[in-house]
């Protein structure tokens, strides 16, 4: 039989259950602890998913010999503190997204990886979704040319989602430093930077319409250059009134990709096919070729599986610590600029 | 029987059918004459459409009596020469899009509008595309609340459309001063404006990947401010690979319309119905409510009767010289932003 | 310039609209006079459309020598009287579709084209119809193989249409000769014989409950045998309370189309593409390949050009008087069917 | 914790996948025990799910103390014989659909069930799928009216799709007994009759000419009566290269629904709107309002969560052995129709 990643939960929230139902179906992953402050919460879970072992405190949790690394399913606010102690208490960890808030909590978190030897991973799970990857493989092949640009989008309404009360009361999507752009739109960043690479210089516009009670911005567009030439832009919406979707297209000098993460079918657009029996005398570019995708919006399965592999067979990640906090980077580079009004360019010396 | 405008149609191009066709079709105009510099393509016309008078000269057709305005089907260059002759022979004058390629072109035909007496309209077609209609309307019911955000594009590959020479041989759409965002992108610019106002200040950046010999930015991705805070985009691409389309979106405060130009449905979801029997129980603001639109992307028909109605009867004109002009001062804001890697703000002291 | 055929239009209705737009968009016809039992609807028509003569009785304007040949927006019941008479008078006939509402009829229209030598073509304007056209196109290429399965439909609510008043006072769309699957399913029975050829069997259910005080049956579904072993299925409803749609779908060993008249994509599915490099590992069949075409959904243009230049080139007619009768002879198949409960050979020896 | 009802799971094969995750997912059922005469396959899904017991024998697992019921994964053909077995040795049974290849191995099956007083419930997966339901419940709610016609469909390409070899070596859907209509098309005919209850005659057509080397009909269309007068039509098809769809539409008096199994929106028209300010002056019907739903075709889960809860909490079933033989006697009665080639009345004195 294969062998098996012990991981230790810390966090028995709604968010929960995504994590355990994967950490189920992956292969090479067992759940043996999970922890919560709110104990009953952890029991109930723990029952359900058949988790032998359950604490209230996270410390307790990462005490534990027989845990290998800890999947966290917690608010944004909290990610470094815990992604630390569990590095220096000898775990591995897969850190939910955005990696932290600020800088100066990547850099730590890096820096506690490096340290301890530990695997530090970023749970950026757009990378695991069906759409992204086959436009991503349909980028790669070259059949749409070289990139002149990318729109992605981030248009999810949270006005009934509020979240788990922090500490002081605050449900912790409410906080001022967890702009819309950081804890939601980075998933669509993410993508962007997945496809086009490292934004070198970003400007941006946001307003609060939507959720003006709500001490941050609900509505934000950014543009962005690339190194290559190409341009980006990201849109992130936490107050839009419509479906949920990540509506992306990558623009090519050959062709065109529609895609998003709620869609079941990915749209492309090729100059020329070379398909010529029917289409003999049709202007080619106008035909749209729908590719048929899963539709898997937060496949932890694979991410958590991709985790225990690196770790169980000595792998490079692709969202390490680094990626992590570049995306995180672009992200508050879009605030300082529409907090700012100027253009901000971004290094990466993290 | 309805009264009838007098027009002459300068310009005997591919572009002059539809602007016969439309003539032919509203009730309140009637060509009397046509011209052009191939006088061949003049007599076709003409024997086509049955147009009674032809000429060579635009000042032969200019100078007759029993014309009331004229249109132009003709390059954007000549814009504001054709148009300051014809006010100035007493001409009513329905102007092609864009009203010119500069703003002293611009303030010029203003004032020469303004000096003569005569009807000086702007031929932003796109006010008369359904689905931007029935979009606006929807808008301004107030189905979607306050406006928050505005994404329009104009995506058309231009890859295989030159036009006509210039006296220099060039095609006159591959000339400098026609940048992509002013002679086509004007039409996503002019949208914008319509439902939003008149933005305040803009960013954008540019590249040409796709179209490396037109000495142009073949795509473009501007983003602005208007004064009640909403935000704007605006996307142009000359080289993309794709189906024609302006796709379009607004977000408001309690719904988001989605339309283009080219699909014959625009789709509205709205925070709440008062439709209660079906959808009692279900998120309701995530229901796409699909409504049929007459795919009309060039209703030339109905502008040119718009036109001929305001001469006629004495109206007010929506898209007059001043309105026509600042679209052009938005488009040059934009090229001076991406030309100059600065934000620009916006006077409209035209 | 090009010949052109000189044409009587008979029937000044609702439905003369288009065929004036038809007639002044084709290039080899012209209207010489048109007539209606109501003057004044006549002279409105005249007089927008530029047709310099206009008379009450049909019998009148056949008499013209000025006049080659005739359409006729009529109401079904009188094509063949009408069709009659201006083949006895010398004249051409396009006839509007249904030939006529019974097979005694459609046999003497044949007689008389016979005896006179003059053309009758019966305007099945599906024949004409964009996305028709694209399928029946890719069908002939090989592209989906040999077809097994056409399904077709009219679903089109007539709950607002009554249309003029016949003599005793009934609107023509609501006697029980007009049976909808003759009246309107005669569009999607005539598609289907465009590409299957023509069934052999019939057998079909039909019921009223939308349009209870019609003394018709508002739906029908009927299922047919082709000679090739092929399987047909033809849907009609006048009472349905949805978008007007033909949507049809051709299954063949290798691939699938489907497409209607109001949608501007048609969609096609191919056991296997030429195109390897993106599609590699797919299961290519269930990828859906959007060609756009133009909605034309009445292309009355095409047709009348193509009925005039069969009668100034001497050509073949596709839609003759027998191909008009053998649509017919379907539809009353169906209705047999469903008037006795049983199957019903088909026979075409009009 | 909520009681669970302890399942044998007699099949390890490739379908033994989708009741062992669906066990795991229902609340009140656990695998305790899994057989198959390939005992390695038996072995591997044991340990890939923690099944605690495995064996060869069927009979020896229905010899079990610890097991309640059974479901099973199997081969049409052997249904019956299990199902018969079980019941006997005193377990419930969740039989897969369809119930059994004819009527007499149904009727015994009903009263071996009554003898034993054990559950039989017939697991048509389709009354589970989340589109199915959403469309039920639109039309129980009078929002489209009353039903004039229901179509549905089951395109589903088994040309990859063999199946397990029976003891003669025959893949076991390859058998003559187990008509297309019967195996796959059983899912249209059953979702026509939750909807529309309980045909009374059917005429039908089939041919084949994709599976040219499979003993059965490929294609079949088969139109049907329904007591109150609505019609219906069921097409199957298991040769057809397009994406898998069983695409259904409901015509009722005052709206039409459509929607499918594969699809993650309802299509809904309405005759009316009571929504009032934005549609104002649009023909209302021709709106689409397109509802999301889930896309789950295979919702064992919640299938065998149904048949646990009744098992358990001694409720009525829905799809009991005598709804179950009714879906089976439709299919029966269509392949009797298209090998006669006459009409066949159905009675469900079964």
């Amino acid at each position: 039989m294969e062998k098996q990643l012990r991981l230790g939960v810390i966090g028995a929230g709604s968010f929960s259950h995504t994590h355990l139902d994967g950490i189920a179906s992956a292969k090479n992953a067992v759940a043996v602890a999970i922890c919560d402050v709110r104990p009953e919460l952890a029991r109930q879970q723990a029952e359900r998913y058949g988790v032998p072992n359950v604490c209230k405190d996270y410390k307790e949790l990462l005490a534990r010999d027989d845990i290998d690394a800890i999947t966290m399913p917690l608010p944004d606010q909290v990610h470094a503190e815990v992604a630390i102690a569990a590095l220096k208490a000898g775990k591995h960890v897969l850190c939910e997204k955005p990696m932290a808030l600020n800088l100066d909590e990547c850099q730590e978190m890096i820096k506690v990886a490096k340290e301890t030897g530990k695997v530090l991973m970023v749970g950026q799970i757009g990378r695991y979704t069906p759409a992204f990857l086959e436009a991503k493989k349909i980028y790669e092949s070259g059949a749409i040319g070289e990139l002149s640009l990318i729109e992605s989008e981030y248009a999810h309404d949270y006005s009934q989602i509020g979240g788990a009360q922090l500490p002081d009361g605050t449900p912790w999507r409410m906080t001022p430093d967890r702009e819309s752009i950081i804890g939601g739109g980075c998933h669509a960043v993410d993508l962007v930077r997945m496809i086009a690479g490292d934004p070198t210089e970003v400007f941006a516009y946001a307003n609060n319409k939507s959720l003006t009670d709500w001490p941050i911005h609900d509505c934000c567009v950014a543009i962005m250059k690339f190194p290559n030439g190409a341009i980006g832009k990201v849109m992130n919406s936490h107050g839009c009134k419509r479906n949920y979707t990540m509506r992306s297209t990558l623009y090519g000098t050959k062709g065109t990709v529609i895609f998003d993460n709620t869609s079941n079918t990915i749209s492309l657009f090729k100059e020329k096919f070379t398909e010529d029996e029917v289409f003999a005398g049709k202007t080619q570019k106008v035909i749209e070729i729908k590719i048929p995708v899963t539709v898997n919006n937060h496949n932890f399965a694979a991410e958590v599986q991709d985790f225990c592999t690196a770790v169980l067979e000595n792998k490079e990640i692709v969202t390490d610590g680094l990626n992590g906090a570049k995306t995180v980077k672009v992200c508050l580079s879009i605030v300082e600029s529409f907090n700012t009004g100027e253009k901000v360019k971004i290094d990466y010396n993290i």
